[in-house]
């Protein structure tokens, strides 16, 4: 968690930024101002970053990309990167670039975002990325991170029972069918465990609540969502589009997901106890972030 | 000193950015990314900040700026601000303003510099406000602040002596002639004693050495001069217009001024010893800044 701050950041939480990892791939959503420092306080290896993610365009959602692109650029970053949001944040940093004579010199892509529905932006042998339409005061997207299972879980029992051999187990742990020497034809799925879902990260920030939401989040396993506010300051919270703490508990115990991550907090609060506290009489599982925390994705 | 990092922050270097005093006045020079956390840092209450001084667009010198004015905008700042740069910079903020829908409050003027010689930009009755060009890849400005002395200094035995009274004092200080109830006549400067030139701070940065600099920088006591690089890496410096902590140690010889503030020390160097060092070979009262450090102007 780089940043977890809402419009005004606070010593203790940063612009909104967040690294997450997937099968040994690297990604950001958000890139508030202040992330490059963040990373480099935190020790994450930026260069290794392949996708950012970016939700909408106000400023402390990404003021702090141009000086990450800027940074990664003078480095001599020579990895591509793709870069997704609403297309007007091309228009900014080309404008950008151009003033300050920046010649970005690794594979730099920029993917607009624009979609109603949720709608697949990438995917490859290990996750899936999945953008859809938020409900805040200008266009905004939340995204969802899909892993896939690289291998199944053989039923070493079972498999050893049969004699096959730890050769044929890489086949196996890949779903591939095979056949013995004798002839006898092997289904993988006679000697592997059943797989559990899919693990999914859905970042929902910033938003008012609105019914379709769940079902852009179906699969959702581990939710992050914004909670601006506290009950008690729900009024501000509508006239903003933004939610509270028991609004995210809300679509939390709708989906049934596994755990619930609040952020987004307004600096008027010290510190996010009130937040979980209001969030748990909803739904249990939930925690409310800090900087600089590594949280697993259950 | 809010930020001395050339265009790559580090942990101990944020990006350009120094908020000066003079007479009560409170300005900013520069504004990189992080500027507002590294105020709100220092503790430095930046709703005071009059006018913002940037000198160039590249990324580390201005990327602050839209979430500082966001945040005073945010936070109902209702004094006005006067921000000094580059003609585009006005471009990119309303670009930032519109697409993130933001309403900026407060009377927020934006005055574009375009000179070849040093001008003088703004005047109160307590400082002035230079600008000249400064030789950098993409167009670049340097920026004086010079105090204006209030109060002069009243020649108290002189005074007292004539049979002057504490009354009197307050005319003399302001430079005021006045007559005595027997019609003589009071001369203040036979009463005041002999003003000091006005303190001037002079801020270069980023910059190559060249001919007309020093010209542009008459009437300076302190110089804050870019140092990037030390002298191993001179061809570098000239390559990228940028100078040497030797190259401000001449200006500031040839000047004449009361110290040297070097700074904008580039990522590679792992503080900035030796840069005081081979500043001092030329012209003794050389220091290399320190972010969180405070500086008198002398």
């Amino acid at each position: 968690m780089l940043g977890s701050s809402a419009a005004i950041p606070s010593q203790k939480r940063a612009c909104a930024s967040q690294w997450i990892t997937c099968n040994n791939r690297s990604l950001l959503i958000d890139c508030g101002e202040g992330t490059q420092m963040q990373l480099r306080k935190f020790g994450i290896h930026f260069q290794r970053i392949s996708h950012i993610l970016i939700s909408h365009l106000h400023g402390d959602h990404f003021l702090g990309l141009p000086g990450l692109l800027s940074t990664m650029n003078l480095l001599g970053r020579n990895q591509g990167l793709k870069v997704y949001g609403p297309a007007p944040l091309q228009t900014i940093l080309e404008t950008f670039f151009q003033l300050s004579d920046t010649q970005i010199n690794f594979n730099y892509e920029f993917i607009p975002v624009r979609t109603k529905e949720r709608t697949l932006i990438f995917e490859d042998t290990g996750m899936r990325i999945w953008a859809f339409p938020l409900k805040h005061r200008i266009e905004t997207y939340g995204y969802s991170i899909e892993e896939k299972q690289l291998r199944l879980k053989v039923d070493k029992a079972k498999a050893e029972a049969f004699n096959l051999q730890p050769t044929h187990f890489k086949f196996l742990s890949q779903g591939i069918d095979f056949e013995l020497m004798d002839g006898t034809k092997i289904d993988h799925s006679d000697f592997t465990l059943p797989t559990h879902p899919n693990r999914m990260y859905s970042y929902c920030s910033d938003t008012a609540p609105f019914e379709k939401l769940a079902s852009h989040l179906t699969g959702t396993t581990t939710l992050y969502h914004e909670a601006t506010f506290l009950e008690s300051e729900k009024a501000r919270a509508i006239q903003t589009f933004h939610s509270t703490a028991m609004d995210g508990a809300q679509i939390a115990k709708s989906l049934g997901v596994k755990n619930l991550l609040l952020g987004h907090l307004s600096s008027r609060y010290p510190d996010g106890q009130k937040h979980t506290e209001e969030a748990k009489t909803i739904f249990q599982n939930s925690e409310t972030v800090e900087d600089g925390q590594t949280y697993e994705i259950l």
